[in-house]
């Protein structure tokens, strides 16, 4: 038995994939070599799909300890390519997050980071359903081309220190085909998984730190305070043991970002950011992501000199010069950034009133995204990028009866009845005023 | 929205196998109609396995309550052929066992019930790897012949009142096809899911009624006896919610059972039970079950009776003719049950010798099955029915060094030595005399 023993110590012996979901059923971790060969064998395609279901659901209720995740994010990371940015000698900070409705931080914050010196690469992949992903929003500038070969991508994280693009399917494959599964699995909602999944993807696009912002509530796919904040720390540990800086925020998201939620509405609303203005609560997200990621990046040292760095390339313009220079190497009508009254608008709008007076008590973010996506789902199945709400009136606003809760932007009057009923339900008033939602919950670095 | 709630009361809006998994995976319960339409779609092979595996583990996790297990009792019962045995006037009892090392109890019992007055349907599917099944026991008797058409079963047991075949591929076909997943997705042990797969099966042979023995111990896949009261509790509280009377015995089997293991050895044992004779354990066993059988068939009515009415059956011969009756109805040698010793023997045969003086402490049953499985592999990757365990000495004999535990039956030399290995290994010798194990544990009703 000792020669055995001994034998195991030098050679990996392949076990079968039902010892191993058995393993993780009863609790057991796994090891560097059983982690291996289980990513390599759903690239090579060995591992039988009900067997990665069966792993994945067993994953879900024993979790993975922080060693374990940090060795299956190295592993899906190098399951694909990992881009070499070694020859830019600036910083490079990846962003990520989790994704909220009416969230156009990434669009503010990848030229923003590149304007103050980081360079960051962005890829962009699936999003949860209702959410309108980064990628649909710009899709809405003609011509801008976001699928792009990977020396494209670097070349341009070169030229431009910034770039918005696809998901490329040679980025850590192993996390897409998971990823898949797991979504018609209920899986998604695991901690170890997310964890590897956002790491994997985000370090193999050549980032050597990450911020990450982790949003909690109803707008969110993490609908738990403190489910946010494990996956905040979840995501930062982790990345420690993968060797890169990760700095996490839990921030708010009961109520949609900004006044705005639709496609255009939002490349509107971000184009105001970017020039240091729009409303304050996406105001005070971009400034505190910003100044993270300088801080993370080594551009600023301070507190004081992180917040004075971010404001600056937002006010001297820079910014937005760095977000038109990013579109027009991508491909696009930069006259729209220039003049965003050319963005297409909708045939109608009419307002939401207010059923009675009070306060705007709460506001489901997710029933209005799902209205937003009844009003934008056109006959042929596609997005219509003109409709979606405006001056959405946010949590403690004090409204009179018939005072419009939002403006509504629309096209086909056949929608309007059934999102007008998501948009409704959406609202809460009361006649006191709630205690303001905190915008930034908590840092976890 | 309330007309909508009436709406779903009334129509069944089929929901989205991604939906059943979640709610499985947060506990929920489902209803009569989303555990039918589960079935319903793994027959139709609309599920895809992955979301199978993935419902599996969810459930492995989060049970199912008793009501939920009779509904899928129920439905993966209906999702073949009902076996209608209304014609026969007799009472009809099924016994399932969840398989143990040297377990030769349904061979016996069978005929018994049968001669006793009691049909007995008897399908017998894949067992666990390691232990022999009955039907690779019965198919030493040569030209016996185990799959039959469900008409055929159905005439037998009219004119025998018992028969033993292989699993109908029609019976509990859903059962088939999860049983299967759940092999190679470690979901085996879900008390839900044993429940009702044993519950479907044998309430679709025809039975009004049914016996289990529920093993514990190193020799059955339940090792944890706390487990396996838990699983008797749950067949016969399902069994009743599904309106069928059922008793459940937890007995030990942290020993082989019997004084064999081996295809033609423990035949010849289960001769020896059926004329009254053979080994005490086994004698009792058959006692206990046979008791319960024809208490539950209503063909005795005390305690006292139905061990009478067992004993009887043994003693006057009826038992070992109904078995010969049965055997020669599906075209078996009855010479073979006339004559033992015709069954095929071992060339060589040797003894296990004692390292130590001492008392027989424990033994690894699983071990054991194992040692035999390894002597009874042949080139040909079939199994040889010669070989095999006897005059297996039990937990509790006093041994001197070098006094035989076993003798070992083998026809190549060339497997002894790896066999040997477990067959030593399962023995622990002690100073002391252990306390018996006790054979039958608790009595569930």
């Amino acid at each position: 038995m000792a020669e055995k023993t001994l034998l195991a110590s030098r050679k990996f012996i392949k076990p079968s994939f039902s010892y191993l979901i058995e393993k993780k059923r009863d609790g057991g971790e796994f090891n560097e070599e059983e982690i291996r060969f289980i990513v390599d064998s759903i690239l090579d395609k060995e591992m039988p799909e009900f067997q990665m279901a069966a792993l994945a659901m067993a994953i879900y209720f024993q979790n993975m300890s922080a060693q374990e995740t940090a060795t299956f994010a190295e592993e899906m990371m190098l399951s694909g390519e990992v881009i070499d940015l070694s020859k830019i000698t600036m910083p490079k900070i990846a962003k990520y997050s989790t994704g909220g409705v009416g969230d156009k931080t990434s669009l503010v914050l990848t030229p923003l980071a590149a304007a103050c010196g980081v360079v960051m690469p962005a890829m962009n992949g699936v999003d949860e359903n209702f959410v309108i992903s980064t990628l649909d929003k710009l899709s809405s500038i003609p011509k801008f081309k976001a699928d792009m070969d990977l020396k494209e991508f670097v070349k341009q994280l070169k030229t431009v220190n910034c770039a918005i693009v696809q998901q490329h399917p040679e980025i850590a494959p192993v996390d897409g085909i998971l990823y898949e599964l797991r979504q018609n699995t209920a899986t998604i909602q695991s901690l170890p998984l997310i964890t590897g999944s956002i790491l994997s993807k985000k370090l193999a696009e050549g980032a050597e730190g990450l911020v990450v912002d982790v949003k909690w509530g109803n707008g969110s796919f993490v609908k738990d305070l403190e489910q946010a904040k494990q996956l905040a720390r979840s995501i930062t540990r982790v990345g420690r043991s993968m060797k890169r800086r990760c700095v996490a925020l839990v921030t708010d998201m009961n109520q949609p970002l900004g006044d705005t939620v639709g496609t255009a509405l939002e490349v509107r609303e971000a184009i105001e950011l970017l020039k240091g203005e729009g409303p304050e609560d996406l105001q005070e997200l971009v400034l505190k992501l910003g100044m993270e990621i300088v801080r993370l990046a080594g551009v600023a040292g301070s507190t004081l000199s992180a917040k004075q760095t971010v404001q600056k390339h937002l006010k001297d313009g820079s910014a937005l010069e760095k977000f038109k220079e990013m579109i027009q190497v991508q491909g696009g009508d930069t006259s729209f950034i220039d003049d965003p009254e050319k963005f297409p608008t909708a045939k109608y709008i009419r307002k939401l009133p207010a059923p009675k007076r009070g306060y705007v008590h709460t506001i489901n973010a997710g029933m209005i995204a799902r209205g937003v996506q009844i009003l934008a789902t056109t006959k042929k199945g596609k997005m219509d990028p003109a409709v979606g709400v405006s001056e959405i009136k946010k949590v403690g606003t004090q409204v009179k009866q018939g005072e419009p809760l939002m403006m509504i932007h629309y096209n086909d009057e056949t929608r309007l009845e059934s999102a007008l009923e998501y948009l409704r339900s959406a609202y809460r008033l009361a006649p006191k005023r709630p205690n303001p939602p905190e915008l930034i919950v908590e840092r976890v670095a």
